[in-house]
């Protein structure tokens, strides 16, 4: 297929091969689609990603996306102050809110520690959480990063920086996610299911 | 969630919900992708989206894309330009040159004829076609629409149309699909491989 497509065209396509989760195919679908679309419209798609580019930043308390200085959670009077939830990335954020069952803070690591890839401590917003528990009525901080190795590293690297200052620290539940089977999950799930087990009442 | 994103982000968001294929959540993760890269790289990528709608153009002979006046298969010398081969889609173009086994040119229709849908024969890539026909050494059409109900129709109106001229005039063969189940077609697939039959030789 090399030198089929025209410049313009492959570069295109190249571009949105970048994008996460799109294949070539699906690349090719995109680029033939904005194609079809008219000249204003591919003017605004272009301009709209540009400019949410160009206003959107990170919040200089949590570290979630906002358009102005604080985001609109930390701003909020609605929320309460007194629990951090302490995130991966800012769509974790978005997870959390659509539960609509947490109303305390975030604070977003844009990532997590990974010797493996390079990823330190000081690579990650987590020396702004601290500044932050320092200087607040935080009580509790509930660590949400993912279940996995680097997730759980994370947690237990903040945990064991947060308790000195006498701040509850909890970390969200493993366990056999609700609507699957037991059949499906895998054993370190069902160990930790195990392990979390509470007496019914 | 309304609200919840900033305005930028929230644009953002919308504009890639347009994009076949990408749903609510897709959306949001591009969205939060593209604000993770910096800001060279997303105005690189919005300029690459403007100038490919710009610099693309539909080919006067075929309609199929290119960035000149005449795509590079119409102009190109190695191609049999007696046989045409007519498709719904630049993007089937792109499936049958990766076959490479077809070296015939393309007309491509930009649509298919779709009564319900308000499509009528003027509406598509359809006149060009006919005009086309008559001032070359074309003699066979192969109708390689959509194997639905409008590809049908619009390749059973094309057929008429073509005919009268003393052109061949062919169809793609509908099957059962090489690597599938034959216990996983559908009835109608099953029909017009039974009916497309050929003695084994």
């Amino acid at each position: 297929m090399m030198g089929y497509y025209a410049k313009p065209l492959e570069d295109l396509i190249s571009q949105l091969t970048r994008l996460p989760g799109v294949g070539a195919k699906t690349a090719r679908k995109l680029a033939f689609f904005i194609l079809s679309m008219n000249e204003g419209a591919v003017e605004d798609f272009a301009g709209t990603i540009v400019e949410a580019k160009k206003k959107m930043k990170y919040c200089s308390v949590c570290g979630n996306f906002t358009d102005g200085e604080v985001c609109s959670i930390c701003a909020s009077d609605d929320r309460d102050r007194t629990t951090v939830c302490v995130v991966e990335s800012p769509a974790d954020v978005v997870l959390m809110e659509r539960m609509q069952e947490y109303h305390g803070l975030y604070h977003v690591l844009h990532g997590v520690i990974s010797p493996m890839e390079g990823v330190g401590p000081d690579e990650i917003n987590l020396k702004s959480l601290i500044v932050r528990l320092r200087d607040n009525d935080v009580n509790e901080v509930i660590l949400a990063t993912n279940p996995n190795v680097e997730g759980e590293a994370t947690a237990m690297y903040i945990a064991k920086l947060v308790k000195p200052s006498g701040i509850k620290v909890t970390r969200i539940a493993h366990g056999v996610p609700i609507g699957g089977e037991i059949e499906d999950a895998d054993e370190v799930t069902l160990l930790k299911a195990l392990e979390g087990r509470r007496e019914v009442d």
